[in-house]
């Protein structure tokens, strides 16, 4: 992976402070030690389910769901799994039917994933596939050690798998919430660590990145107040669910009052898809209000090379210059125009960060990447990081309507 | 369709000016005069398309795909439609050979849809299936009259399809762009047009809408400097990609530099999903900055009547308040309960968007009611809608490397 900033900034005492306090903070926040994890209880456990399930359903949302499924759906186009997977994240009935009608009851393991063993839309769906599907030996419940929904799994004899208890919904893509539904489908988990421990070394042992990550997390933090809005530009469309990942995480994360002032913080989340939202998007960037920095992704190497054929068309002997091109080279060309227009205009902080290709390793270093970048932002913007307040009102709101 | 705001402000001058704007504007600016147009070509036109075609591909990106991706998504789950529609609108190698997996070249009748005829994404993907595919009775072509496309078309004897002229990109939607594959799927254009119809007659006859609509686009406009992301949050697994229509018609429209000015301004819009996004987005609305407008969109009724059973599960008693409950009554509380909280707090200005059902004339109005409402929106923050030269120095930039 490489990281381009195109903007300056000079690392000063506060970033070294944060430096300190993520060292610190690294001996209680989970999410640090996953790359190094062991992961043969998680293939012991895969052992244990039978090849003839040929679908792994996923009932969670939020941190349950939005992290197997951005890895899941990045490989899943380039790589033979050997599992279906399907999240059931919405209490939308339609979208409930819907996916029901995809799946063969009979060939499928659910993996029940709630961090507290008490999120109402979780419960709402287990409690209606249950009532189409009674047998213990189908689920597997993902929870904290402790929790009720513990208590429960191990009074009908289903199976429990604990998330360590200091790793956070949003941060828990590469503990047991995300690994065991990926581990199910074929997808190399090893490799995953491997990528996201490249990162994390890089980063720790004064590596090319620490520097970077540094720099952009600082330059975010001091010009918050101008630059509040973070657009993830990806060109791939693998990268869909990555960007709907990188928003939970970034939004849920940084959006908070500040720790020592009454102060509502936040940079704003955007994720975006190249080269389609250059038809969408990308107009706001240019001329809208100049309130937004931009990251680009890109893929170095499509690897299933197509190429635009050598056919002139009548009348439209313009578009000629497009002949020969392979479709990758095209959507790299395409992004790196975009970035060039965008560096021409003053007040749009860009940088750009490119994978060599679409495996396990690299999207486990974006992950990784994505997950140091906001431990530094928030610690920066003198947020907690790692807790969510402000969606409990609703929470409290909705309980008292299910009491009457 | 139920439009109410929860926050208020006084029509003034500036409201009063710029209905009058939109109501010059109309006799120029081609939407408006949609809802009211006679289908019968575009049904004529159906009836060329042979019944052993099974699948619709568009091949378009932007303006040219996403309406009628909005509308078919919305739909699929709930009508039984004649045919599946694929759209081809990224330069992804991974992608486009995705889709061609999932087709048959033979049963399959490709929409080549480009406003100015040269797209480069459109021509890059139409050459290279028409490497596999080079039948011009296969191709349909949607153009403006006397461009390019149209005397290439002409030239290989296949079917052009023209849009009129002063309709733009983003607001195609209900023109040929849109209908055309839609009808083609057996989706009821008519009564899309009618939910379109009926907005536009509460807005200009006076209706209830035109008070409301204005308001909402003065407020949004006298607050342009404090409140500039505009969230949809959709509680629909459907309205997924009407959330993305939506991004584009807001972003491109409004972010512009001022007519009368050199300020860039320009509204942000940021599509959300529910109950999803309350695990991820919701967190940073109530606690982060207060510089997010929030429209909540509910179904009323989502018909599929899918219950919650009653059942009681060991240790994890205090679930069964959602017993016997409707999953559309709980995901509908659950919107209300977001919005109770909300509103609880100060600086979050609030709408809410009911619609009784899921149908073509329901997306219809909300299309319509999201155009008219960008239409005073722009014309509220001194910005020319229709336009968008942003996005043509990435263009050149791209040309330039083209032709090296």
């Amino acid at each position: 992976m490489k990281n381009r900033l195109y903007f300056d900034t000079t690392l000063n005492e506060k970033a070294h402070m944060a430096y300190d306090a993520i060292m610190k903070e690294k001996k209680t926040i989970g999410y640090y030690a996953l790359p190094e994890q062991d992961i043969t209880p998680i293939m012991d456990y895969c052992q244990t389910i039978p090849a003839e399930i040929k679908t792994i359903a996923v009932i969670g949302i939020g941190g349950s769901s939005l992290g197997a499924k951005s890895v899941y759906e990045f490989l899943k186009p380039v790589e033979k799994l050997t599992r279906k997977l399907y999240f059931f994240e919405s209490t939308d009935p339609i979208n409930i039917k819907n996916l029901l009608d995809k799946i063969d009851l009979n060939s499928t393991h659910f993996l029940v994933i709630s961090k507290s063993g008490t999120t109402v839309e979780t419960f709402a769906i287990y409690k209606y596939i249950l009532s189409k599907q009674n047998n213990p030996t189908s689920f597997t419940f993902i929870t904290d050690s402790g929790s009720a929904l513990e208590k429960y799994a191990k009074e009908i004899q289903a199976n429990v798998l604990h998330l360590p208890n200091n790793v956070g919904g949003r941060f828990s893509v590469l503990s047991v919430v995300g690994l065991v539904p990926l581990a199910l489908c074929g997808i190399n988990i090893q490799s995953l660590l491997q990528g996201a421990n490249s990162i994390k070394k890089s980063f720790f042992e004064e590596g090319y990145l620490q520097s970077i990550l540094l720099k952009k997390a600082l330059f975010y933090a001091e010009n918050h107040a101008k630059y509040h809005i973070n657009c993830l530009f990806a060109y791939s469309e693998s990268l869909k669910y990555f960007c709907e990942w990188y928003v939970q995480l970034w939004g849920e994360s940084l959006g908070k009052k500040q720790r020592h002032s009454a102060f509502h913080v936040g940079l704003t989340p955007i994720g975006l898809i190249g080269p389609k939202d250059q038809h969408s998007f990308l107009q706001l960037i240019m001329e809208g209000t100049r309130d937004k920095s931009v990251t680009f992704i890109q893929i170095e190497d499509f690897q299933d090379k197509i190429e635009i054929p050598n056919t002139s068309l009548p009348h439209l002997k313009s578009l000629d210059t497009l002949n020969g091109l392979y479709f990758s080279e095209l959507i790299n060309m395409q992004c790196n125009s975009v970035m060039e227009a965008l560096q021409e205009e003053k007040n749009i902080p860009l940088d750009s960060i490119s994978i060599p290709k679409i495996d396990a390793e690299n999207i486990g270093s974006l992950i990784f990447y994505y997950e140091l970048l906001t431990s530094l932002v928030g610690e920066l913007i003198d947020v907690n990081t790692y807790d969510q307040p402000g969606v409990e009102a609703a929470k409290i709101i909705l309980k008292e309507k299910l009491h009457k």
